[in-house]
């Protein structure tokens, strides 16, 4: 290894700038050529540009014989691309016997090239981002080192924000898009699963932005964590089968969730139907659409009567602030309810170019060793530069560089289908992450 | 016509009984001959006793030769078939030329059909039972009428109930099962749609059973009615394009709502996910895995708390009375919380063998004659004599064994898909259901 090698880039996206500027450096070294391939060429040659040994090129995932070439020019492959189109990816490299690196979940089919891919000798490194990725990486740490000393894991709750950061939060919701909008819109929509202290827990939906806890973080206050989807496959992931209290969250900053309720328990979020006469529509009129018919009431009143609120509550006042009881036309022709508030938040949530994202991750675990009960908390910040060069890109971008430098140089024999869960995998990334400041305390 | 004619009715189910004792004397009196179809041959023998001209006969409608053959021997057909099973039934009947009656919706596919049976000359009866069905017939004979003497009509409401005669209602819930226990456990899952006063109005589930109409019925007193999942579609089946005001609902006894709502905030309804440790679980636990963990506090007082209940509510009463807050063992390997729910309230809401059941409809009407506004209501309360004649089997089975036998005798011309809201249908139906004390006041 360290000769020369292609890498093959797909998708352009938000992410991709860090992962670009952490391969740059070993790339010119060692003689990689990169290939950034995406619908649109001039948002590839922008993430190119002063990359010397890298070509943009037009791609599209369903023009099958564009993949197979790419692919088959390829030593190895990344996929950035939106998570549902990985598959006929990592479907053309294992025929190819080409290794892939992403960061999205392993969906069942992937799952199940595994035993091929082992056939080929390639790797399909899976969930090597930020969540999931630095999740993984930096909690198989800290269990691996629990247990290596003794210890039994009885709790273990892990949350992750994607926030504004305190010097670039400017709004009273204290919270800016700084990742998929349409995914926050939808965010938590089933019914979540997890155990705590040996009982099964279920929340549905409408419930979920009630039952909150609280998260402490050294110097950047207290944050408030909804439930996670499915905890409970996280005991087999991270081999604590018979752990106690299992919960895994996301946080958003005091009094969010709230206000997000209200949408939540109007059914706003709702994205399994189309609105009636949304064409006509105001923002106004599409609150009301979900409130009590009155003849004399006015909107505002009937938030009050329904969520039992002050007239100057803080509630109402990140409802105002949003404009959503502004008489003020939506603008789409046809739309569900998720994407009407979607495109309402997204004017409003927007990161300015000089504002500075916030990711916020915290583990905290209890653990019996000789009998006695201990607690151990571990927590990570990371603040982006501004719009473009986010913590979020870079919390994205950077594990799965490192991941692909590492195979590269040959510091990764694995194959088969992984998440970054073994140690062989987790520890290098880890300290190399520390190096770019991204380092739990 | 009246001449010698085959009679196929697939399905013997619980309204089979009152379409076959209608259907009798006409049967003895034109030579009509009575097949009855079910996969189970004794409950299809069962319902055929005493029967002269008649037989029962096993079916199976994924047999297609038998599907075939039956249906060709046949000169009409009803289907009490479960509703996804009409599709291929309907098929057979269009292809073979021979009408087809049911009590279910009208889908997609089987409207599709409508051109094909017009060509052929056949009928397709769809929603000829009770809800849909009477409810039709009831509201387009009302609906003419004002329409008939000039009046433009502002509001429609209309509320179906099956519920437990006053006479044998024994318990809390004031509720007994009189229909298939599985809907009524998923009942209102979705989003429901009306208008009112020209506004869009949308109610999502978990704030159906908050957002009540109180419907008197003389005589019977009050029952609270909550919305059913679409009135929009009926603006254009009643021919009401642009009426303000229109709203479907279902009858409950009162408080019934309040206490149901429980397991619909709690989650308990839900059908699309398994639960984990079913197999070792009790109904407690079932209650409590949606209730947030407590070392020290009972499930009792996590509802008083959650729900903000008394200690001597009767929403708490009701739930006692179930027995879901019984620490016994559900017997199920493996369910869905709805799976669960239903298993507990087959127990408890089942009729005993000498209860009568009770079905209300009741529809209200507001419209400008002259310049002046008009209110009118109609009501319909019929009785069950006990849990084999039920009310329901009654007025399910009646209007379609009258539509049958106006068809044999030649007094129905239509062809093609329909329901019963032309005045063909709907008068000589609504007519001869008074005789048999279906009859509005």
């Amino acid at each position: 290894m360290g000769s020369k090698k292609n890498i093959l880039l797909l998708g352009a996206g938000r992410s991709v700038g860090s992962l670009i500027q952490y391969l740059k450096p070993y790339a010119l070294k060692n003689e990689w050529h990169l290939t950034v391939g995406d619908v649109s060429l001039s948002q590839a040659q922008e993430k190119i540009k002063g990359f010397t040994l890298s070509k943009a090129i037009v791609f599209d995932v369903f023009n099958q014989k564009l993949l197979t070439n790419e692919i088959n020019n390829a030593d190895v492959v990344i996929s950035m691309l939106p998570a549902h189109l990985h598959l006929p990816v990592a479907k053309e490299c294992v025929d190819l016997g080409k290794s892939l690196f992403t960061a999205s979940y392993v969906s069942k089919e992937i799952q199940e090239l595994s035993e091929k891919a082992k056939d080929k000798g390639i790797l399909i490194l899976m969930e090597a981002g930020l969540d999931p990725g630095i999740d993984h990486i930096s909690a198989m740490h800290e269990i691996d080192l629990i247990k290596e000393k003794g210890g039994e894991i009885t709790l273990f709750k892990s949350f992750t924000g994607g926030l504004v950061a305190p010097e670039s939060d400017d709004n009273p919701w204290n919270y800016k898009f700084t990742w998929n909008p349409r995914n926050v819109v939808l965010a938590g929509q089933g019914t979540v699963k997890f155990v705590r202290n040996g009982f099964y827990k279920y929340i549905t939906y409408h419930n979920l932005f009630k039952r909150l806890e609280t998260v402490s973080i050294d110097g950047y206050g207290d944050f408030e964590g909804y439930a996670n989807r499915d905890s409970l496959k996280y005991r087999e992931l991270y081999g604590l089968e018979n752990i106690p209290t299992i919960f895994r969250g996301t946080l958003r900053k005091k009094g969010f969730c709230e206000a997000w309720d209200v949408f939540v328990q109007l059914g706003m979020t709702d994205d399994s139907y189309e609105l009636e006469g949304v064409d006509s529509m105001t923002y106004r009129e599409f609150i009301n659409t979900y409130l009590v018919y009155s003849e004399s009431k006015s909107v505002e009143a009937k938030l009050i009567d329904f969520f039992k609120l002050d007239s100057n509550s803080e509630v109402l006042s990140k409802l105002k602030w949003l404009g959503v009881l502004d008489n003020k036309p939506i603008g789409l022709q046809k739309a569900t309810p998720a994407q009407i508030l979607q495109k309402l938040l997204e004017t409003k949530w927007q990161l300015k170019s000089s504002d500075k994202d916030m990711v916020v991750m915290q583990h905290q675990f209890e653990y019996l060793l000789n009998g006695e009960l201990h607690k151990k908390t571990t927590s990570l910040v990371v603040k982006g530069e501004d719009a473009d060069h986010t913590s979020m890109a870079k919390t994205v971008g950077l594990p799965l560089g490192i991941a692909v430098r590492l195979y590269l140089e040959g510091d990764i024999k694995l194959t088969g289908v992984h998440i970054p869960v073994v140690k062989e995998l987790y520890k290098p990334i880890l300290a190399e992450l520390e190096e770019y400041g991204v380092s739990f305390f």
